[in-house]
């Protein structure tokens, strides 16, 4: 396996990153790999980097970052002049950099809006672990508690519990199935989003259906915060719902039985109060009317 | 420890069971005791089991079937005359089999009335795992297809897939989180019940409150099947909802986090669509009106 092929399988089997942070990590792959592949002609570096770079880009369907920020960056590689080799790999590193700082500032902007919204002195529920949730909490400290599920497999909110401990924020831990019994202490509901597709549905870690149902039910805002490179003007069914080794469930082997392993649901956009992205917030009906 | 301190403590401290089990497993222990126990006269016969069954009572207080059937034994015990010891032992031994029994033929004429309300060739979601579920399904075997949450902690689920695998049952095995994304594949989503509260709210394993969400917002119906026995007329914020050892999340020590682990909640009777115990089933307005 080359280093290239082992990069794509170590972006296809994460199970570490939220969708903004592994689109930065390809996006820097992407520079570093153009400043080292050893090519001969300008045509040739460019092509390899693109079929990289495109190779990258279906490696995890469920991600919409991934898709438009790689989509961003081999728009602008194909715009680039040829010529000389050296200059090219510089532009285009200059590029991922590039994108690589707008998407992080998408991200700042999107929880600063987010934070405000909230609100100090709330008590914010939320799934499964996303940077941009935690930016959220990196704006609110002092001024709010968290509800944080486990998130089965593999259990990503027990690292988001320890992002959140080493921030000073108080804490209630709780496994997958106590999420509508705390969802009650709860002000505010708050997700990331891996996608948010054309009707404003959002593609998540499987059980942010659940939250914002539970949400609904006890009457508290559910609210949903990404960059918007997380936006993918299509129908939601057309989102693949990648899966995983069901050996994660960790069920014996029985003969009438078989195990399931899909890592994202889709959460309606009627079940969502307010979509917030580096742009501002949208409610409900502003979001309907544009799509 | 006793003997009667040690039992109280295994059902305490219980996993394996569902409330109707253990609430028979209690009524055979009365009986069991009652045969053995050395005294020197009826009274203190009748005192020391009252007060071990007493005991039993209160190890579980979520667990209706529990309160009430050892309510009717204790009722039945103290109505006994008194008299000769070895009388006294056969007749608390009849009334505990007789206890038994009746909750035994009201969980299969339960789970029969089910089982007909359901009808063949549906694919059932439930979730922990309920003797009275699986009666149900053991009527409808050749007829049904399951879908079986792990229902973690302590992932009693998987006790029921090995079960329903069995009966040669072709059961879906998911994680708690991917309920709501399988609700889509059911046609209608069946639990049993700890306790049944006087409005129709269901107490039963956490995450119950969240399938029947679910199912209300896939337009399928919810229903709860239980023994009678697990009736309490009392308000559903009034049952207990016991907790367990945080430790079985497992969650690494953190300074400002709290881990929880309850195992119980609140389904409030909006949500569910039919109440079906060994009488028949009730359907949402003919539960509210009698309440």
């Amino acid at each position: 396996m080359t280093d290239a092929q082992q990069f794509i399988s170590q972006i296809r089997e994460d199970r570490e990153h939220g969708a903004s942070e592994l689109a930065r990590t390809c996006l820097d792959a992407l520079a570093r790999r153009a400043g080292s592949i050893e090519v001969t002609s300008h045509e040739v570096l460019r092509q390899q980097l693109i079929e990289f770079a495109q190779e990258l880009q279906s490696a995890r369907p469920t991600m919409a970052a991934i898709t438009n920020l790689i989509g961003e960056w081999i728009a602008a590689v194909e715009r680039l002049p040829g010529g000389n080799v050296s200059i090219l790999r510089d532009d285009i590193k200059s590029i991922s950099r590039t994108l690589i700082l707008a998407s992080e500032n998408a991200v700042s902007s999107a929880a600063a809006h987010t934070a405000e919204l909230v609100g100090t002195g709330k008590t914010v529920i939320t799934h499964s672990l996303s940077s941009t949730v935690v930016a959220v909490f990196g704006c609110l400290v002092g001024n709010v508690k968290a509800i944080v599920t486990e998130s089965r497999p593999p259990s990503e909110g027990r690292r988001l519990a320890a992002k959140l401990s080493e921030l000073g924020i108080e804490t209630d831990f709780i496994s997958d199935q106590q999420m509508g019994l705390f969802t009650k202490h709860a002000d505010v509901a708050l997700v990331g989003a891996d996608t948010i597709a054309g009707d404003g549905s959002v593609i998540n870690k499987a059980g942010t259906y659940l939250l914002a149902l539970a949400a609904r039910d006890r009457g508290i805002p559910f609210y949903v915060c990404f960059e918007s490179f997380k936006y993918l003007d299509v129908s939601p069914t057309s989102v693949g719902l990648e899966q995983r080794d069901p050996a994660e469930i960790d069920l014996p082997r029985l003969a009438y039985v078989k195990a399931h392993n899909i890592y994202f649901d889709v959460t309606p956009p009627d079940l969502v109060t307010a979509w917030i992205n580096e742009h501002g917030i949208r409610d409900e009906s502003s979001f309907a009317a544009e799509t």
